[in-house]
């Protein structure tokens, strides 16, 4: 008989809407030993009308226009965290006191110390956690790294990440406010860094190990933005673009960029890989191919054929790549969404198996951690060294 | 107050997955003022575990394992026809029989005689109808007849589309049963022409008018197979690959193809079209991509400059996409089984404004004439006219 | 010591143009046994000056005004026919019957009695000769071959090619004249078909032997043009596009189409091929690139890793590709004009071999049966078989 | 009438043929007012014969084993030199003092200093003179440069550039000696710096002007290796792979990396560059196509229609795209030999137009510059600042 374990949802804007879909969808397409009930949904008091809304349309049982409150009740069982970076940290440590399960959307925090905080909560809470780097359950990125895993790349020589959008470039977009927070420095702590860089860090160490050491530069190409509240016209704090040069423990080198001023570029989260038995490549605009390069064979060394050897487009949608059996048919894609439907089938997977569901908090420290870094080397001018 | 719509599903099995998913997730997304309840679903009396296991999953409220039975319960508004295509006759007009709304999979029918008595029966009701050719609602697909129905393409030269698949070559697969019945001609009617090039005929129509004149030929190349339940070794009965020509009645050429031996091929459903204005190509295993080519603008005339004219690749993800305001961001991308959804949607709609929701049954009559005529062309070896 | 031969060009418009880079370029890149020499080039009287700066570009040694004249100077060995298909006939067979060896621009002749004539004049004379099918000697297209050959595509299930254009939409686009007169049936023969799907029929019965049966419509989308010389209005007699469904000796099916009137289209020749051990395809307007599905090994019959197949894409720039090795280094390209240099060396490395250098006129000779058998179907509204 | 120029090749390996090729093709496809003679190549006396099946394959009147003699001689006009990178300075110091017209292979000097050296001795000797940056005169980056000067990008926020191959990655490929003397730091100055990175720098500020600051690091990933002639093992001093960041003075970002160890890329020389109005991005790899993202008319601020917008694949092979009126038509493309020959023909239009050809040395000495500056932030692993 499955157990039934209540969700409280702290967050009811663009990530609380993904959040609340996967709970919907995560049962009828996996097979879990849980039942999962929306049991409460948090919002502002001064935006209730909203956060009705939300519960209405998501089927959430309750709202809470108190956070404090939601995280205490006993009838929830997991409190996910889907409110601006600038409310994770009160939010987990309270809830980790509450003994919850938790969830945190990502970036982890403002800054290190504010993650160390939270990890430290739950750990001393002993409850099980995870943080929402939900691109490791593309499929193709999924794949990724399962043929890295594979020896199927081998000697590692470099690793390049690129995450670019276009949404900031008009000097018209305000900062601030409800859907544009991510442009505001007390709310989001960074800009590109915290919001896509993020992931790619997430991604590269996952696939790569440790990155040890970064050379960073950011740029704000629009100086001032009106408040999208206030209308009050403000410098703008955070960086609308962000690159940097790594390098790897395992010896590879690393280039990263970010930016939201990419003209063209929509949801350009791409990454590259290059070992001396093979290559990878995927771009997140399509997010259902995976590039690969085979070279040698890690276990026989065999070469593939000079006349033969290419660039491979693998559609990832069969029955043997990650997560894709439990979705349709070959041939046939999946999305955005199922993305956070996956992750949410690994954690509770891993719940009920005891065994650790990864990312969780202290993966997300880590990538803080570098983020941090990165930030540091950027107002510095200087290579920053990033302990193990 | 949102009506209430209670829905019978005729068929748990790829299909009826298919269109439970639909119902659940066609309410969070978008606003209709109808809610929907699964009330029922039919499944074989042979399995009726899997049935339970189904109506669990889904949320399904009750099970029925005689279809007459569904379909004339009182408290169905709907009846959803998923089970293979011998048994869409009986359960469609049963149902306009008992004044349900009838949603129908295709291919319609067996053949042409059957389709008539169905849309007799449907429209003798005076019940809401459709058939389920979902891929008119993939998004680019829908931007495709946008831009045409623009005039953005202009007087039609040439239409040619492909739905080829791979899933069948090994001549180990067998025929029939619950998995393959569409191997077997008592169940599927034909092979490919009905559950492919209906799909291809079904869009080129919407977007050109009437074929007017094929000329066709089709193969089986595996000649026998084991059935998939018994183990008897038949000759298969199908089309394994139908391919033809067609004249439009606008004066367009057209050519067809569909096979399920297209080695490396796995849903490869493409459709291109060019005109005097423009161009525009579409390939269903990277759905949310649309290729264009504007060569010039149908209100000034004017002539894109030559050293900037190319194919263009819309990454239909935009606001301004059809569909794509109701789910996530420009640059996220839905899947397969949104194409259900954003039918199902379209249907609601049209069924509260009292407008004709389409594509209809009387529609998928006329696509059943057209797969007839096909399979007619290729059995004589000659042309075969096809009246408007 | 090299031999010399001594070439005369019968054409100085395009073609010859490109004939010409091709016995200019073929000595540096090729290991040849000839030294060849520009002896003499043949253009109308009418337009002496654009003769004349022809050969001082070209550094052809004289120039001649009657090609009777030039086909029977002792001084000449090798006689290349590039005038318009309309004069191949006459040319070939003086040349032939004055013991040239003989080069022939494709098509072969205005139609297949023509064409025999041809060939018994060359085979009775018995002189070398070549039809200048170019793109056998794409390298990509060339390794499309190979791969074939090798086995990796296997039992054969299917073949498309498509070659169109978009360059004849405008209505003022006139017919007739020197470089139009492609569009004049009387100079041309046919349209498209000679034109264009010559090269696709050469290809398609080279990589898979013989076309047997062929149902085939055409059209001619702007029936009046205005003659570039003349300026009188006409009727327009070419298939402006040209469609038809064919079955292959081997059990394969093939579709085929061509046209000069699919906007965004530049030089769109494609083919695929699928088979049960994997498939090919191949773009003209990316010539260096192929495509390549590989299922399974064909002597060991294993298949690649379901989590790893995909289609790749061959950058055809190796040193173990066709003639690759006689160019640049790996990642460099070569153009259209190679395709004549490749060709040239081929043959004439045949020649000093003394094995036969194909295709020659007898393989023109089929395919112009094939193409004379495709209008034969448009015009009969019927299947049409072809002799092996 | 032709006045002719009389041309010493100092250099006769993989670049002495292609300029070679470019010398004998540059008259018949662009209208010249010289006519170009191979007057003398120079080869090393210890390999005549290479030095003379050189001559004699590409019509080089005769031969030198000693460069001093062929730059002096009287009866040449221009000295172009494509030994190795060692030699630069002294050859065309050598060459300007004789008053020869110099043409120069990239990169210019071993470094700034001997850069500086040349530019004097041309500048002082008043000679015309050119470095082969070849890629400027590939069409599709012609087109590139021509869309930004357009202002069709417009206010620049980024601009990245990578130039990877792989064919070093096998520790048993050797060092130094003819073919491999990019391996070996006494000859080549430095490694992928010079060779690759020379190229995208030089690209990078002809179209956004000067580079300002970078920061940058370097990888030699194979430690030692064995010289090709003595088969002694030596340590590798050259940079096997680069990367780094820049800053440019118009305000843009910019990501800079090359790698002979990315595995599956063969000669993927790729820019991109995105700005308020529009997007570019190029891959060497496809040298015919350009990706365009258009958004707004510089002229009248018109915004593509949002439905309609998406990246362009223009196909540059128009007429009126760069040179390609020279070559042949629509939809047929060229190769890598014709960006030499483009080079040329603009370098000797510009001679006869007495307007400066670029790029000349100085450009090539500003390139050399930042070469040297990427070299010194990796030894510093500090940021570097350019002067204008």
């Amino acid at each position: 008989m499955a157990k039934t374990l209540n969700i409280g949802l702290v967050g009811c804007g663009f990530m609380g809407r993904a959040h609340a879909n996967a709970y919907r969808q995560v049962g009828p397409f996996f097979d879990l030993p849980y039942r999962l009930v929306l049991k409460a949904c948090y919002g502002r008091a001064d935006n209730r009308d909203k956060l009705e809304a939300f519960a209405a349309r998501w089927g959430v049982e309750s709202v809470e226009t108190d956070w404090r409150q939601l995280v205490t009740r006993d009838d929830i069982d997991v409190v996910d965290v889907c409110v601006p970076n600038h409310m994770h940290h009160d939010v987990v440590v309270a809830a980790a006191q509450a003994g919850k399960i938790v969830l945190c959307e990502k970036p982890l925090a403002m800054n290190t110390a504010e993650g160390e905080a939270m990890v430290a909560a739950v750990e001393k809470a002993g409850v099980a956690n995870l943080i929402w780097f939900n691109y490791r359950r593309v499929p193709a990125i999924a794949l990724f790294k399962q043929i890295v895993d594979e020896g199927r790349v081998g000697r590692p020589f470099h690793y390049r990440a690129v995450y670019n959008q276009d949404y900031t470039i008009d000097e018209s977009v305000p900062q601030g406010g409800r859907a544009l927070w991510r442009l505001d420095a007390k709310v989001a702590g960074s800009g590109v860094t915290g919001d896509l860089l993020a992931h790619s860090i997430d991604t590269a160490e996952w696939i790569n190990g440790p990155i040890s050491q970064v050379v960073a530069a950011t740029e704000t190409f629009v100086k001032e933005r009106p408040h999208a509240e206030t209308g009050e016209v403000a410098p703008v704090a955070i960086d609308d673009a962000c690159m940097f040069l790594a390098r790897f423990a395992n010896g590879s080198m690393g280039t990263f960029e970010s930016t939201r001023y990419a003209r063209g570029r929509k949801n350009r989260n791409t990454m590259e890989m290059n070992g001396e038995n093979g290559a990878l490549c995927f771009d997140l605009e399509d997010p259902h191919v995976l590039g690969f390069y085979r070279y040698a064979d890690p276990q026989t060394g065999r070469k593939v054929e000079d006349h033969l050897a290419g660039w491979q487009r693998i559609h990832v949608t069969n029955f043997d790549h990650p997560y894709m059996d439990k979705w349709w048919v070959p041939g046939c894609t999946i999305g955005y969404e199922h993305t956070f439907t996956n992750t949410l089938a690994d954690f509770l997977t891993g719940l009920h198996d005891g065994s650790p569901a990864q990312p969780n908090l202290r993966s997300g420290l880590r990538t803080q951690l570098v983020c941090d870094a990165v930030l540091e080397s950027a107002r510095a001018g200087a290579w920053v060294d990033i302990p193990a």
